[in-house]
């Protein structure tokens, strides 16, 4: 069968793409740290096959009201960071969303098969509009308010992941909902417009990291929480974040370190962000500082020592990269070329297939 | 004062920017001619100070359905159209919108400072949603049916407009309301943005040229109207023409012509025909018909000359640039470049402005 020796063994096993995005809104956190970028850098260590495309989002970071001049920092900061958790823009495309208008383009004409009513469901708006205007709820919220941008973001969420054909995409539990509009978008449009062009992307699931408050224990470590002592950011000096760590609420309980997320949520947190950092299950932890006979002093000197050690490269990086424009500005300029390069295939039949070409 | 001197006259005249857009959704009708298209030809020639930008806008079409190769059709014609009735790519910009991807991007941005509530309350989606189910008024449309690009219409419009910083757009009727929200949209961002960027577009007011169906002269004479009689098309032969008038309903008056457009629609609307192709007022038409003791007959007959010799040329003219792809598609090319020159200065602004630079 000499045709089939012809055709390359790379064609016959599925490669894999991978896309992700993350917002230009301030210094990524120790949440943000252990729960996405740790992972897109061993998605890029652990699988040669893949393509792998990772983007900051800006558009997508206008949809609530920003100021210009530390969105424009925070822009081309957080590039500096994708280059200083070590993701390598050799191996991975790595560009800002913002300089490849075809998102806008397929956005817009996948926003013409997307029902208002769709949108309309999705909880995502409710829960950044209630944010940005510090409601309590969610109910709060005056739905008159909602921009045309906040509104239709998942439809080009959709098209971020869409444009470059993508297979897989790393998400956490909260954007779930918008995955699933992602697929079901690409599916109407397959349906719509006969020869199927997107594959429906999947999720790849990677282990649930939820890094909690270390001030509120309850919710999740945020950027915009008011108190900035609430999180670590990849950034703080290790004076800092020692004393962040010291501050961290804990519980009054003497007997000894144990997991249990109900009744010591941030002592649980503590150890949840050692499990993070090692790679292994919160229980084995947990199991050794109790054998240990830990005190909530000893754990936090091990957190602060641990997430000192994790952050200690990337930060040197991020100062390194940070202090040199040209490079960012090349990188930024390649991956922008690379990225428009691989849309420009699926924008070509997407507009064949609408009946604009 | 040499100061005053060395500066250009032409910097103290303020030249105008006007934009108009026409959607890629058939041959346009007598109705689009006499109401659109003469003027912007119009324009074209009275106004050599004037920068002029013309726009195919396949984007707009998608709101609806449509079969794609009609599509793909349809919009290489319109812009054989544009040519054919004398738009001269020489002296105006004439592009297809869907080549200049900045369109999309300033919707989106754009769409990030606009309510949807504004959205909502635009009765136009109503109105195109109705036409579309063949619903008999717009409270029979099921609003779960709208879908995001027919909702954000009206936000990809002021793009459009705003994009090339036009300070007027010749606007029917039924587009005011999509103009005082360009208008809205523009003085929004100039004012969160600080330093203002945007003219607040005018309408250009062009006489009122209501050209009413042949068949049902209550109604607009419209592309979508089930009875294809009740239109004449730019490409109609003169068989069809004339027969087409001949059809056309009147009224069982027999005391002579005369206009009264609510007792005698019918008989009105060819006398609005008659002068918006001479470009005189109805009254001196309907005096002129009167004093010569036309019968309907005589009426149909002369607006069968007129209507034949206003289209001899430009159906020659569609007729021969469509057979010629070439051309039309280096008239495509260049119009988008030019096109793609303006907003690339505006787009540098704007993005400076949000903060994405």
């Amino acid at each position: 069968m000499p045709l089939l020796f012809r055709r390359p063994l790379s064609t016959l096993a599925k490669p894999r793409t991978v896309f992700s995005g993350i917002q230009p809104t301030g210094i990524p956190h120790l949440g943000n740290y252990l729960g996405a970028l740790s992972n897109w850098v061993k998605l890029q260590n652990e699988n040669p096959n893949d393509r792998l495309i990772f983007s900051v989002v800006g558009w997508h970071a206008l949809t609530l009201p920003q100021n210009p001049k530390e969105l424009a920092t925070s822009r081309r900061d957080m590039l500096a960071v994708l280059l200083a958790v070590g993701l390598d823009p050799k191996r991975s495309i790595i560009f800002h969303q913002d300089s490849n208008a075809m998102h806008t383009e397929l956005a817009w004409i996948l926003g013409c098969i997307t029902p208002t009513g769709k949108l309309r469901r999705m909880t995502s708006w409710k829960t950044r509009l209630a944010q940005s205007r510090n409601a309590n709820s969610e109910s709060e919220v005056d739905e008159s308010l909602l921009n045309a941008g906040l509104l239709t973001y998942p439809v080009l969420q959709a098209a971020d992941i869409l444009l470059y054909r993508a297979t897989h995409v790393p998400v956490g539990e909260d954007q779930r909902q918008h995955l699933e509009l992602s697929r079901d978008i690409a599916d109407t449009f397959n349906r719509t417009f006969k020869k199927p062009l997107f594959p429906l992307p999947t999720s790849l699931i990677t282990p649930a990291k939820r890094i909690l408050s270390l001030k509120d224990p309850t919710s999740k470590m945020s950027k915009s929480a008011p108190d900035a002592s609430s999180r670590i950011l990849l950034t703080d000096p290790p004076s800092l974040i020692a004393s962040k760590i010291r501050g961290a609420v804990t519980d009054s309980i003497t007997t000894g370190i144990a997991y249990d997320s109900v009744a010591r949520p941030g002592t649980s947190n503590l150890l949840a962000i050692l499990a993070a950092i090692e790679d292994v299950e919160i229980e084995s932890v947990a199991r050794r500082c109790a054998e240990a006979n830990m005190s909530h002093a000893d754990l936090k000197r091990e957190v602060t020592e641990r997430v000192d050690a994790l952050f200690e490269k990337p930060r040197a990086e991020f100062e390194r990269i940070r202090g040199d424009p040209g490079y960012l500005e090349q990188v930024a300029k390649e991956g922008a070329e690379k990225a428009r390069e691989i849309s420009a295939v699926t924008m070509e039949q997407v507009r064949q297939r609408v009946g604009l070409a």
